[in-house]
């Protein structure tokens, strides 16, 4: 038995497929077969989330490897799996409750051991995790495994305003969560495109401001019921005094300015916020709030707080006059009077109030916590001065940035010089699922797997940081998360062949598959988008991430520094010789679809510029000087290839350009 | 405008994604275009089947579409989707209530028209059928569709005691079932294997007779009210008196011999009885029947009586004495005399009796219905005799036969020469899956797309039976079937990476698209199966029936009669150049690994195969004769290669052969 140091973490085959990588590892001798013996012991006090758990992992396990295995039996078999916990753990999930478990897989048994049923949850997702098909048939290697969080606040953010997202779909998400450790759904529940909760107080909410796509409060108990089981706390949050159009169709006297007004169809900075300087907004906030906390068990309760632009209240002639009544210099000050007044509100009733990073001012009580999206700065920032908070900068899904750029950001950031103290105040992060542009057929393909990354940022040491081996865990992770009933396989395929009209999608999906979105915010500067704007173009369906791209980049990568794997330079071959053939076939089809003309001059390119790949590798392969007029002209195209086409990137094009680059001019 | 008649059904493209294929359609000028301004209207009494059905509706094709379509809306859209119902219907749907509907689609309006909620369902799910990608954008063909069933009984069997479904298995298939107009859940509830329900006046049965696995009440009830919002009725099978060991785990008094007995591990025609003449037996029929006609407020009570061997009976001494007593010759005497008895008891709580073609006897009145599966032979003496009947035999989807084969089957029989009065006895028919040898992972693709086959047999004209065209409109509502929720494609995609164990499944995937599992009873037959026989092995993966093959099999048949279509003879050769290199790269992963080890020679002989048709491609189109010895070396070699291997057929073969065959010897 050898203990694994991060250096060699690597290597072991064994643990290839961890997704986050456990703190410690030790591997064993031989491996623990799955058949119809495989059975369960519970030793623990009952805890109806170990025995939902138990009965999940069961089930999973019987899915995923095709061996019957009946909840209970009358055959008499000793058990192999044996779980131990010691306390059943808070009846609300806390922050920072003990997350820890030890994994002792042999030959022969598994023990699983844990303080708590949350340690019991990650126990069994690691152990799914290393279920493979071996010589012996469906197996686990034997290994000892420690392991524990390195962030007790590790979340994923739902925006379900811009686009509502249904129930099944919220749980779906969360069968994602529970499988990659995260804790913390981050619920945001209201903006200015709709308002998303039944409120019994205030039933103008859900009826006006939601087009009827509201959750009711036997649904926010079932997801947060659904959600406990997986190890998973719910913080709701409900954005103010911004980004609160829809709230004010039903209820205009909260708002700066007269009504009426329209749940908003467009996206970007609002300029409707709440009347901080009336009582009445206070009175109103103290009655919403005290429901939802009801409503909502966890500690947190998250009030939003970015971009206000403070036009309303710069053209409100009373709260100019409140303001200067009260000394306060601008809107960032109002802001925090209003915050200040929200937060006694919060604590009244029982939560700590939480908020983006705009809501830090020196007014506020120390136990509020910071979310920073606007950089690693500000969350350093936050908790130099006391406050405890999280990152979320560099982590917005929405952002179709590679799993790798979110995995290299770190919490503690690259530059902070915090102390150890400071440091403690870093509670984790959370990935963000905006939802200006998904619906919920493409959610799954834009959270998953690149959440993981994340998921693993948060979870595991942060000396683990090896991009190429992420991306070998994170291709094993994303089969595993189709098991566990996610669509982003699926809906790819489907959304593809919605397109093509159902006829042969093989060269739809050539294209698509180095095609990425565009980034950062580019595509709602390209074109207008708004609620009602349909989702289902090419920019719609494809992967936020290529795949084909990634790999073909390291095979050229390692052709030009001659460290090149067997298959590599036919692989280079292959791939090319298929892009230059594809447009081809596919030319012709894109033209009579109106929702594929766009993609037309995509498929041309695709096939000029792996024309000059071709070429490009045949001079070099032939250690021959190329034409220097040749040389540029392909360099010209390349650039051009470069530009975004229908709002989308073709993902191969910097690594023809290498390989043309790497060329020699006569 | 212009009326299709049957002859000319089939060349209206605008019709090609309809199945089954309506009674009338008469196509008009335009489409109707989905866009934001889509919105319907319900002009009917109200009634929660149709309203649940336009919120499904609505968020389908929102779905399918990738335009939002918010359940409500402030924006004020005339309706342009008007629903007209004229009655509510039955309260607890009825065999034979009218499902008629009417369609007709214009540039600008849709109506729908249906006496009953019935036909609204089912002209909901023409419509979504009709939705298309069009040069204009998402659209239906301007067309006027009246539609009605064929046969009122259009059931699919699904099979829980052998292998246990849950709840949201059968939710999915009943989705499925939705989409293609079933509207019986035939639903075999107890078996040998297994007793599936929570009885609360004979709580055993769950407790012992189950492992576990079964259906409470509640979720009962759930399942029900699904099925009926989809226009489906639920029809339990408690099979008796043979098919009931589950029950004497629990109730050995009920037996023919002594216990204690055992849940059956195993499969195939048990001895285990009930005892038809003890009065305890009665007594215990009556409250346990009592019970579940309670619970199951469909018409129809099935009570099974297939496969009794009599062997218990005819070593029970007692048994026998009565039967002497009583006059009873034989067993299926004693049968008759079970099942009068038991008939009067399912009519004392209100219900229908029906049961499988063994239950015919001249002793039972008339309004029992005969299920046949033994040979439409059956069903036309049970309908001669004045019984009502419905056929499942040749709809066995178990049996891994082609849909073309179930889809020319037909409920009034080739030979059978019915009278008007006789056929209105024919009933229906139900395509049925019987759960030895699936799991909650590949039972869709067991179901899906086949029995749609069956559903068309049922639905449409008796004329419809044009099989190439059955075909290409079978490929589109595979499709469809997946965006309704159904996992055919999906989880055939995930079996085949769980045997490759994560790595580049492609070749494998070429392989597997060309097999089939070997037909009928043979697998039992070649291995023995048991309920805990792990279901993950190549053949649990293929699907029943290989496109791949059909349609290279169409293109060489048209090359052998010169009535090629352009690309035929180049994917021809396509076709034999992929299988013939598959092995190179396949071969050597299927040797390390256990699962597939007995694939190997399968695919080292599609390679071999592959050659034979490439050779003899080449002499036909040299227009050469081939050496005799050659030829003969061939055509045995061909003959092996269409023995079974690892359960599995390679369905490429016959059509090689035919190519071989066509080559003249020298």
């Amino acid at each position: 038995m050898f203990v694994l140091g991060l250096s060699s973490f690597l290597s072991a085959q064994e643990i290839s497929s961890l997704m986050p990588l456990p703190q410690k590892i030790q591997t064993g001798a031989g491996k623990f077969l799955v058949n119809n013996n495989f059975k369960v012991a519970l030793r623990g006090r009952e805890d109806m989330r170990v025995k939902h758990a138990a009965e999940r992992f069961q089930a999973a396990l019987s899915r995923t490897t095709g061996i019957p295995l009946p909840p209970a039996s009358d055959r008499v078999v000793p058990a192999n799996f044996i779980i131990n916990w010691i306390s059943n753990g808070e009846k609300i999930q806390k922050l920072g409750e003990d997350e820890s478990y030890r994994l002792e897989i042999t030959a022969t048994e598994v023990h699983l051991d844990a303080p708590t049923p949350l340690g019991v949850l990650h126990g069994l997702q690691t152990f799914l995790q290393l279920v493979e098909i071996s010589p012996e048939g469906f197996a686990a290697p034997a290994v000892v495994i420690e392991d524990s969080p390195r962030f007790p606040w590790r979340g994923l953010l739902i925006d379900v305003s811009r686009h509502f997202m249904p129930v099944e779909v919220i749980k779906r998400e969360l069968d994602g969560m529970e499988a990659v450790k995260f804790n913390v759904l981050h619920w945001h529940l209201s903006d200015d495109q709709g308002f998303r909760v039944e409120s019994r107080k205030f039933p103008r909410l859900q009826q006006l401001s939601s087009d009827g796509q509201f959750y009711t409060q036997d649904q926010i108990k079932e997801i947060i019921e659904y959600a406990r089981d997986r190890g998973i706390r719910v913080a709701p949050e409900f954005d103010m005094p911004g980004h609160t159009t829809s709230w004010f169709v039903a209820y205009p006297e909260l708002a700066s300015a007269p009504g009426p007004y329209e749940i908003s169809r467009h996206f970007g900075v609002h300029d409707a916020a709440m009347d901080p300087t009336r009582e009445h907004t206070y009175k109103f906030l103290d009655e919403f709030i005290g429901e939802m906390a009801r409503l909502f068990p966890d500690q947190y309760f998250h009030i939003g707080g970015d971009e206000v632009n403070g036009k309303q209240w710069a053209s409100n002639p009373k709260i100019q006059a409140f303001m200067r009544a009260h000394g306060l210099k601008n809107a960032r000050d109002l802001q925090a009077h209003f915050n200040k007044r929200l937060q006694a509100i919060v604590k009244k009733h029982g939560k700590i109030m939480q908020g983006w990073d705009e809501i830090l001012h020196a007014d506020l009580p120390k136990e509020v916590v910071v979310q920073s999206w606007r950089g690693q700065k500000a969350l350093a920032d936050a908790v130099q001065q006391g406050y405890r908070g999280m990152l979320s900068f560099g982590y917005y899904l929405d952002l179709m940035q590679p799993a790798s750029q979110h995995y290299l950001i770190d919490p503690f950031g690259a530059a902070a010089n915090l102390t150890p103290e400071e440091k403690q105040r870093v509670l984790g992060g959370e990935a963000c699922m905006w939802a200006e542009l998904i619906n919920t057929v493409n959610i799954d393909e834009r959270i998953w797997p690149r959440a993981a990354a994340v998921a693993e940022r948060l979870w595991s040491a942060q000396e683990v940081r090896d991009v190429d081996d992420m991306y070998g865990r994170l291709a094993k992770l994303s089969q595993r998360l189709e098991w566990a009933g996610l669509e982003h396989v699926r809906s790819y395929d489907l959304m593809l062949e919605r397109l093509r009209g159902g006829t042969d999608v093989q060269p739809l999906h050539v294209l698509a598959d180095v095609l990425e979105p565009v980034k950062g915010y580019a595509r709602p500067h390209t074109k207008h988008y708004e609620t009602s704007t349909p989702l289902n173009r090419l920019v719609d369906a494809v992967r936020p991430e290529s795949d084909a791209a990634r790999m073909f980049s390291g095979r050229v990568q390692r052709f030009l520094s001659k460290s090149m794997k067997p298959d590599d330079l036919s692989e280079i071959q292959k791939s090319l010789t298929l892009w230059r053939d594809n447009d081809q076939q596919l030319g012709p089809a894109l033209q009579s679809n109106p929702l594929l003309q766009e993609a037309a001059p995509l498929s041309q390119t695709l096939s000029t510029v792996a024309i000059a790949g071709l070429k490009a590798l045949e001079y070099l392969n032939a250690g021959v000087r190329v034409p220097a007029e040749w040389r540029q002209q392909q360099l010209d195209l390349l650039k051009q290839a470069q530009a975004p086409q229908a709002e989308l990137l073709n993902m191969i094009v910097p690594s023809v350009q290498k390989l043309v680059e790497a060329t020699t001019p006569e």
